[in-house]
């Protein structure tokens, strides 16, 4: 390749703490059962005291997707917002045991790491707590553009564009991959996500955006589409690539006049489909960085997607790379 | 309309003989428990006796479709081949009741009309034994050219493409409609038929087919195709309609640049999948004689393949009209 990196991901650092325990501690400790709560500094502070002990790993959306990258074999750089504490350093620490590049300036100053505190109950129910942080204060001084033009693709989390800073950022991010002559991918993150920022996606991807990333609520969310054959016209009629996913239904893939309808890879049992979007961007950015047609690299994506559905957590369990080989799409 | 019929079919004209029984039943006649069973003249002669009583419905695929598209308030000619027999008046009684015209002078000579004899157990198996017999005798003296020219669709079922005088009679409708400027319709009917007469189908694509319908089988069959995307890609590079049914994905219809990924409609709980193919064509065929776009063509097909699977039996029990007015898409 004529760059460092296959690809670098802009997105939230986060710490996931996964705490197995019971539920007297969510009651002890207020934790609503289920869903996800987004929580502040002064209640994310109390949780991690409480909850020491579980397990730490490097979360986020872009993260996940660049750790899927690694297992198949790419060359990645993440960048993302940490404090320098003891999160931060767990944070960087857990992306570099991927083999991903981590080489953000923890700032010393400001809202701490970012977390997300998972207390599991044994009835397998995942009660999750975020705390933003140190996240989402990334600023236009912590993107390095030479990296960006030294990178085939450079990869955003929509979660991300959210403080006016963090937008600059990205923008910023952009103008870098754009002067090189890169191409960007956008991942539309979540409906919600898409609600409060529709316009702005938009108007991204008029001349900004190569690659879209979207599952059908978050296009239908984009396009205010009724039906699933909507949403696919108009992805149609956008100049860029846009992998449109399914769950169970597979994947669409439209690039100009090209159209691929693809299936969903064979799952034995599905267990957690978290980070099964955040994988599918992984095998397909493999794809695009390294030759492929547009076809196999939906079959990538599914394939990747389908690994990380089959077990807890977001990230791969077995060698990525080893199921592309066997798919013969290495 | 600029002529008499929307669709004049052309098909196995079968008597279903749906009778209630036990396993005593099966064993005593040498019934296979649950399958389909080709039988002969001698044989269907005894259990037609030893059936008697049974409820006497017209069966066979495009007579299906026809008895959908009356449901739906389109005018259609059913032509197929009975003898001047009991059950051939039976077939004749049944396909009128529905609303569909059905002119054929039936035969006094050859074999008698076609029957399937369904032994349904206790169980809820179906036993099916099926006897072609006048059915495949058709020959090209049956077609009646005039009523064809008149017809804005000619539709034409694949497992009537068998014995060379039923292949001649074909040719002859195709030739008729051709003539008259309308437009030929097929449909693949069942894998195993496509393996038979393969090259035979490609070749009647050629020019003489301007719509085609398949399931993903029978479709991959014709094509020698491993995977969905390449039979689809497939599909897109012939000059008609193709309408590639999915079961529970849905459908996918191509025309030219034109290419819709249509979901199934919802259907509570699947009782019997018999004839869902026959009234998906019925609800396309319906959309392409009444001015709708191709999108919502498959949208009425999804609609009355989801009424027929929800019951027993191969023909819809509610009116599709009024499903098609509940859909905005009478």
């Amino acid at each position: 390749m004529d760059a460092d990196y296959h690809v670098a991901a802009l997105g939230n650092a986060i710490v996931d703490v996964i705490y197995p325990t019971n539920d007297e501690f969510l009651l002890k400790h207020n934790i609503a059962k289920g869903v996800m709560t987004l929580i502040d500094e002064h209640r994310a502070e109390i949780l991690v005291t409480a909850m020491s002990g579980g397990r730490e790993i490097a979360g986020g959306s872009a993260a996940n997707t660049m750790a899927g990258l690694a297992s198949l074999g790419a060359r990645g750089l993440f960048i993302g917002k940490v404090k320098d504490d003891r999160l931060g350093e767990s944070f960087a620490a857990s992306m570099r045991e991927t083999g991903v590049s981590f080489l953000a300036e923890a700032s010393d100053m400001g809202a701490s790491t970012a977390c997300c505190l998972i207390a599991v109950t044994p009835d397998g129910h995942r009660s999750m707590n975020t705390y933003l942080g140190a996240s989402r204060e990334i600023a236009p001084a912590d993107i390095d553009t030479s990296r960006i033009s030294h990178s085939e693709i450079l990869y955003i989390e929509g979660y991300l564009w959210d403080a006016p800073q963090a937008k600059s950022a990205i923008t910023k991010a952009i103008r870098a991959a754009k002067r090189a002559g890169r191409r960007v991918a956008f991942t539309l993150s979540d409906p919600f996500c898409v609600g409060l920022h529709r316009a702005e996606f938009l108007d991204l991807m008029k001349e900004d955006l190569d690659i879209v990333f979207a599952n059908e609520d978050e296009a239908s969310a984009l396009f205010e589409t009724a039906r699933f054959d909507e949403t696919l016209q108009r992805a149609r009629n956008w100049r860029g690539i846009m992998a449109l996913t399914r769950s169970e239904k597979g994947c669409v893939v439209v690039r100009d006049d090209e159209l691929h309808v693809l299936n969903a890879a064979p799952v034995e049992r599905v267990i957690d489909t978290t980070g099964a979007g955040d994988q599918f961007a992984a095998g397909f950015l493999y794809g695009l960085t390294h030759d492929k047609t547009l076809e196999d690299c939906g079959r990538l994506g599914a394939i990747t997607a389908a690994e990380v559905i089959a077990h807890y957590g977001a990230r791969p369990e077995t060698s990525l790379a080893r199921l592309a080989k066997e798919a013969n799409l290495d």
